[in-house]
Order: structure tokens, then sequence, then C-alpha cells
């Protein structure tokens, strides 16, 4: 990317979606919660798939923007790879940008599948986002090469997120509907997110002097960083989880179940999708 | 092996495997998932164990074929494997590839006592085959000293194919019939298999010019093709079982069972294998 | 820290959690052990709740006094952090050591939260110790460039216990109320509160002659010197359970439950907080 | 260690270790399977109990030996460790086999509480035995600084075995009784102790020319026959295993049981101890 909004705009559609599977998890695991006094008015098993085709349709739609727009900005390379009169590989960056996104919308479209077909096992949709997630640390991985000390170290600190996220991802096909690996997904992707934007502030500072990037005690300086933006993020998710939990308890109490029978007609259809597997 | 051909045939190999295996499992869960309208009549216990006896019978044979071949060829050891006379060893390439192929037989073997004899835990096959893959990716990581820069590379990326199936036939061990596992662990095979044929493009390129093993946008090019060589595994795999799915299902409309108690019999004995455990 | 007082300090105060959390863990799962026999009497689940609260207090308590007397110690940093006259970070290692006791802190909080307040799931204190201490070996791990061999040496054999803590909290969120891990967890804790002491001993011997860091046969003694480590925290670990153990079965022998329908009533209330997840 | 026999005797004795435990564990395994043809009769809990307690006193035994051996040998320490005239430390080696061997005799002590007396979690005696495990691979790993290529890669392969027992041990801690992890330490064992073997003829040839230990291709080949070493361990471990099970089939058959109501009387004593977790 190599450019502050290059790295400010992944920033900010991570701190988007993390703030999104916040309020989401916390949402859905409060009206589980609290079932027996008449939550699940709120979230009947329709509309969730509502919310899961409505989220994975806005993934979709920003993983195709994403990959269109980094073939055909200004100096983008239009489809072209390979430049054959000087013999070598042109904008691959761009190409490998756009392949993260290409994961990411891979991931959407079996999501939709699983949601809106219900042609596949469902726990299908964790393990496409894990990968997609393996894959984007993957080709990070190998796109630090030669670079000064501070860049792949800031770089490095972006794996753990990236990497971590995929595991959870992962872990979560066996245990869905677990709360406790959903919201530290969450908190993962809100430290990459806000990470992003570190990394755009360190290596391509908007205003003010250039950093050292073979400074040693910079390198200190942002690893201590990094648990501050975890511990913030972890603030963060905490600070929506008990405003959603409390939010929904005080709904419930003012507006108390009007009639049991029908309440039971609902219920049986309400139940939560991650309870079918 | 250091040859086009070399990395083209157990390619290929890997790729039929790949595809028979998402073929199997696809078919074996369309039948599970659609037990309560009569699927059962398409696979009884009997028929599945056949085909297992089918598979391992061709593995074992594909196996004994390969040591065999690469003992006997034109240039190989014919069991030699020390130079008295300049005391060193010679074909020690022909030799580890007929290890691996040794591991893939054992494998093979102990499935037929498994699954003809029976006199052994259901679960050692997936065991079995896990220890092949480790051991084929355990010989090809010291198999890499002193080569050059995306030699290494684009071997190193097929050990995370390798590993990968190793570690999800482990984990199948205690989650036998996870479909998610078992399509993911043929998506690997997948990968294993093109990624082969994509080694022998790049190292033995049969027409045109030479690739640069030391340029470092080469290897940032070959990890990015990686990427794809994932995305076009994992659609094979999407397409194959959406197929399957599809098909199992269209046939069970046409062609509603017939006397209900003689389904209940069949039933009786049609469970699948891998829920007998 | 750089100083032996540096390294006694949180030594010690390891040392003394790892015995709280032996005698704890002890405690209750003799309690669980024994409640055919009316053990249930020594722990009421509401006692078992004002355990988890003092303890957390005492910890909050710590941890914020570490935070603060790290700023404001004779040569701290009062909340400074950059030195703009010569423009470089200043008492990064102060700041460090403050981070490491923010994440206790937080623990701490969300134990609290999680125990008095009831409104997060229980295993969330879990997990929250075990980000504790994974940041803690997080911090350390990046804060070894540049020293002499033996001092790397010390400080990485510290990682393990370190980050075996992390683990085994993070395990402890799925498998909770396990005795062996919860045991093991605290043989981990013992080990890091000795060896922050041997490190003391080792870097800045109070008296005696100085070590030569970079003499390898010193570093193969140090090794198996961690062995031994464990093998005490170990001894600790196992004799503290025994007696413990014992305590609870003769102090259950000489009182024998006055009145089974009281005894009843008791245990509806006094199930641990463990068992209710 | 430094001579062939130092390498033969411990791997005479995980040899030997690797096939009384596939003995036993094949054998318990024979016995669960076939429960209900009355096989309990040939092993009561009882004598399971009795059967464990001889090996671990057999176990505490050697260890003590051990320990002893490596401190009165004719050149060993004689309890001494730092030569105070020369100011280094002395027989470094001799103490850490010492502290191999300490830590099998601490797995077995805590065995011996757990079976004999009962007074600790019965999975305990596995998390021991993978202690002591990883503390052998721990030693050996920081046991290898400066020394050839050839010298350092054939004790790595070790370290493959060494810690592949520790995890396996581990896990064996939550999935007791799981045969397959069983039988595939027991392979493991048998690979540690036909590799130390192996080590024994290429480092210290007791005839014949030396090794070359620095020569690439003697490296590859090492690597080869690590892998036929596997190969035998399984087949040894295959056989020993289907001969146990096949004789104590056929022993059933021609013993029938006497009387039912004595069997029933006996079944409910016999359960196997690892069923009672």
């Amino acid at each position: 990317m190599g450019s502050f909004k290059g790295h400010a705009l992944p920033g900010s559609l991570f701190l988007v979606a993390g703030i999104w599977w916040t309020g989401k998890y916390s949402l859905l695991h409060a009206i589980r919660k609290n079932k027996n006094i008449g939550s699940t008015r709120f979230a009947s098993r329709a509309s969730q798939r509502r919310l899961e085709i409505f989220e994975n349709s806005v993934i979709l739609f920003f993983s195709f923007v994403g990959m269109v727009a980094e073939q055909f900005v200004a100096d983008g390379p239009r489809l072209h790879l390979y430049d054959f009169t000087e013999k070598h590989w042109k904008y691959l960056h761009n190409w490998q940008h756009a392949t993260m996104y290409l994961f990411f919308g891979l991931a959407a479209i079996v999501s939709l599948i699983v949601h809106a077909a219900e042609a596949a096992p469902l726990a299908l949709d964790r393990l496409m986002l894990g990968i997609a997630f393996f894959n984007e640390g993957f080709l990070f991985l190998y796109h630090l090469h030669g670079r000064s000390m501070l860049d792949v170290h800031v770089h490095q600190l972006l794996l753990y997120a990236v990497f971590g996220q995929a595991l959870i991802a992962c872990l979560e096909t066996f245990h869905r509907g677990n709360v406790i690996l959903e919201l530290l997904r969450c908190t993962l992707t809100l430290l990459q997110g806000s990470w992003f934007w570190e990394i755009g502030f360190v290596l391509y500072p908007p205003s003010g002097p250039e950093w050292d990037l073979n400074d040693h005690s910079n390198m200190m300086f942002i690893t201590m960083c990094y648990s501050w933006h975890l511990a913030f993020a972890m603030l963060v998710v905490g600070v929506l989880y008990c405003t959603i939990s409390s939010m929904v308890r005080s709904r419930l109490k003012r507006t108390p179940p009007v009639e049991m029978g029908l309440l039971k007609m609902q219920e049986r259809d309400a139940e939560s999708e991650d309870e079918n597997l």
C-alpha cells in the first residue's frame, strides 16, 4: 500500500466490522440468556437469518469493490501482471491485496449459501472466515522481505491479531455459539483495525517528523503500544457488551410478554440458529 | 526427482485422490443427512466396506508399483544404497521416494485390516494416513539443504499442504465422520496435487525461458499463486459437493421408498461405519 | 528492572500467589470430593464468592500500587515518556512494567464483575488471567534485544513458565474446575516466582563474585537448575495438596453432620460455582 | 554420555519399556473389548492395581540406581558439581542425566501414590510421565551447543520421539484409556529406544570406519533411517497387538465361563480402573 490512506482504509473497515460483530454477538447472547423471560420476541430465527444475509451481502459488496478498486485505480494494474518488455512482475502489491479481498468475498458467498440456501453444513461459514484471515496473514508473512527493522516489526505484531482471528474462527467451527470465543475474535478484529491506523501513523506520519525505523527504543515503545491497543480493544468490547446486556434486560422488564400461549408458539420457531447444529 | 515428469506424476496421483475422496465423503454425507427419506438404500454398511477395501487395494497397488519403479527404473538403485568403492551414499532420492510410498502402503494395509478383518480400532486408518503424510512432509523438510531460494520456497509452500493434511487426519482420529474436516482434507489434497504441477512448471519449465530462482519478485508472485491454487481447490470441492448433494436429493424424490417394512430392516444394517465408533 | 530487588519483589509476589492458589484449589477439590459425607458445610457458594472477591480485590490493590510505584519512585517517569529535548523515549522499562501490572489489574476487575455482579460469563476470569500472563510474556519476549547470552537465556527460561500459565489459563476457560490443570498452573506460578529470585541471584549477585555471562557451561548449569526449580515447585504443590486433603478428611470424621434435614437445605445453595457453568 | 555403551543402555531400557507397555495396553484393551464373553476373569481391578504398583516400583528402582550410578561411577562427580579451585562447573553431563532419572523417579512415586493410596486424581500419573518426558527433551535441547552437524541432527531427531511422547502422555491426561493414543506412545517409546542404539552406532561406531559428521549426504541418509525405525516400531507394535488380541480371544473360546452367578459378582469389582475416572 505504501501510504497513510492505504492503511487507514482497511483499519476503518476492520474497526467497523469489530464493533458490528461485538454488537451482534452481545445481543444474541443476551437474548439466549434471557429466554425464560420472553427475550425471543426480539430475534426469531427468521430475523437472525436475515441479519446474516444482510451482513454477508455487505461483506461481499465491499470485497468486490475492493478487488475492482485495486485493479482500476489511477496507477493500478488493469488486470496486467507481467511486463513482457522488461521481463518482470508488476503491480504485485495490488494483486496481493485483491487476493485478500477475494478470500473474504469467497467467505461471504459461502456464508450466503449456508444461511440462505441451507445447502451446506452451518459451521462452514466460520471455517471460511478462518481461511480468509489465514490467507491474509500468510500473504503478509511473505510481504516483509528486505524492509527496515521497525517496518517488519509493526507488521509482525499485526500478524498476531490476524492469525489469532484465524485460529479462533477455526475453533468456532467446533465450538459454535461460545460467547467467549466470539467476543475474543471481536477484540482481535478491533485490535487489527486500530493497529492498521497505528502502522499508518508510524510509517507514513501525516504530520510531524519521520520515525527512525532502525532505533531499538522505538521498537520497544511500539511493542508496549500494541499492549495498550489490546487493552483499549478489550475495554470497547467490554463496555459494548455490558451496555447491550443491560439494555435488553431493562427493555424486557418494561414490556412483559403479553400472552403466554402466543409466546410458546413463537418460541418454537425462534430458536437460535446456532443451537441447531 | 529433478524433472518435470517427476513432479507431474505425484501431482496427478494426488489430484485423482483428492477428487475421489471429495466424491466419496460428499456422497456419504448426503446419505447420512437424508436418512429419514430412505437414502440408506444407496449405501448399506456392507457396500461401504467394499468401497473402503477397493480404495485401499488401489492405494496399496500404486504404493507397491511406486516402490518397485523407484528401485528398478533405468538409472535406479536396484536395492543398492552405498557405493563401497567411492565410499558415499548413492540414489538417496530414489530411496527417499520409496520410503514415502512405503508409508502410504503401510497405511493402506492397516486400513485393509481395519475394514476387512475388523481386528483393530476403526480410527486407526486415519491415524496411519496422518503418519504417512507426516512422514512425507518430514522427508521433504530435510530435503532442501543448499538449494536456491525459489526452489526452497516452493517446496516449503508444499509443506503447508502436506502437514495440514497430516494434522487434519490426526484430528479425524478423534472426530471421525466430521464432514468439514473431511472436505478440508480433500481441499488440501487437491492443493498438494496442483502445486506439484506448479513446481514442475516453475523449476523445470517444459517450454519457454527459465525462471530466475533468486529474484525476490518471483517469490512474491509464487506466494500469491499458492493462494490462487487454494481458492481453486476450494472451488472444485465446493462444486463437487453441491452437485453430489443435489443429485442424491433429486434421485431420492424420483424413486420413493417402496415398502416401509422392508426399509426398516435395511436401515438397521445400513448404518454408516463411522457411527459405530 | 536491573537490580536484585527488582527481581526479588515480583518473585515473592508470584510465590505467595502460587501458594495461595494451591491452597484454594486443593481445599475446593477436597470439598467437592467429600460432598457425600457433608463437606459442603465448610464452603457454601456464598463463601466461595466472598473468597473470590477478596482475592481479586487484593490483586487489584497490588496492581494499582505497582503501577503507581513504577511511575512515582525516586527516578521514575512521573507519567513522562518522551524526552522532547533529546528526542528519544525515556523510562521505557518502568512503563513496560506498569503495563504488565495494568493487565493483571484488568483481569482482577473483570473477575470482580464476574463474581460480584454476575453480569458476564463465568469463564471470563480465566481468559483474562490467560491474557494477562500472555501479555507479560509478550513484553518480556521483545525485552531481550542485545543482552548477553546468559541474560537472554534465563529470561527465555522464564518465558516457558509464563506462556505455560497463559496456555493453561486459556484451557481452563473450556475445562473449568479440572483440578489437574489448576494444580499445574499453581506449579508454574511457583516456578515463575522462584525463578525470578534465581535471575536476581545470577544477574545481580548480592554477594560473592559476578557470573561470567558468556560461559557456555554456566548456561548448561542454569538449564539444569530450571529443572530442579520445577521439581521443587511440584514438591511444594504435592505436599500442600496432600496436607489439605487429609486435614479436610480428618476434620470431617471428627465432626459428623448434625442434622440431615438442615444439611440438605444447605447443600442446595452450597454447590460449587464451578459446577454452574 | 560420549560412549557407545552410554547410548545403548538407555536405548535398551526404552526398548524394554516400549514392549512392556505395548503388551500391557493390548491386553487391557482386549479384555475391555471382550467383556461380554467373560474376559474380566483375567484381570480384576485388584490385579490391575497390583500390575501398576509392580511396574512403577521397577521404574522407581531403575531411576534410583541410575541416579546413584551417574554419581558414583569410576569418574563420576560423587555429589561434587563446582570446582572451586579452577572456578568452573564439572560433571555437568552426569548431573543432567541424574536429573532426567530424577523426574522419571518422581513420576513413578506419584503413580504409586495414585494407584496404591488413591489419594490423588487418577490422571496425574500420565501428567507426571508427560512432564518427565518433557524434562528429558528440554535438557537434551540445550545439550547440543557447539557440536558437529550430524551429532546435532541425530539428537534433534531423537527429540521428535521424546516430545511426541510428552505430548501424547499429556493428551492421555484428558483422554485416558484411548487405545490409539496408548499404542502411539508405545511406538514412540520403541522408536526412542532403537534410535538411541542408532546414535551409538553412528557417533561411536564399535567397529568399522568413523562417519564423516559434516557430510550432507550422511544427514539425508540418517533422516531416511529415522523413517525406517518408525516403520519398524509400528510393525513391532502391530504384531504384538494382533498376537495378544487373538490369544485372548482363543483362550476365551476354549474355557467358557463356568457359573454366571459367580461371574456377575466378579464383574462388579473387575471394572477397569480407567473407567472410574
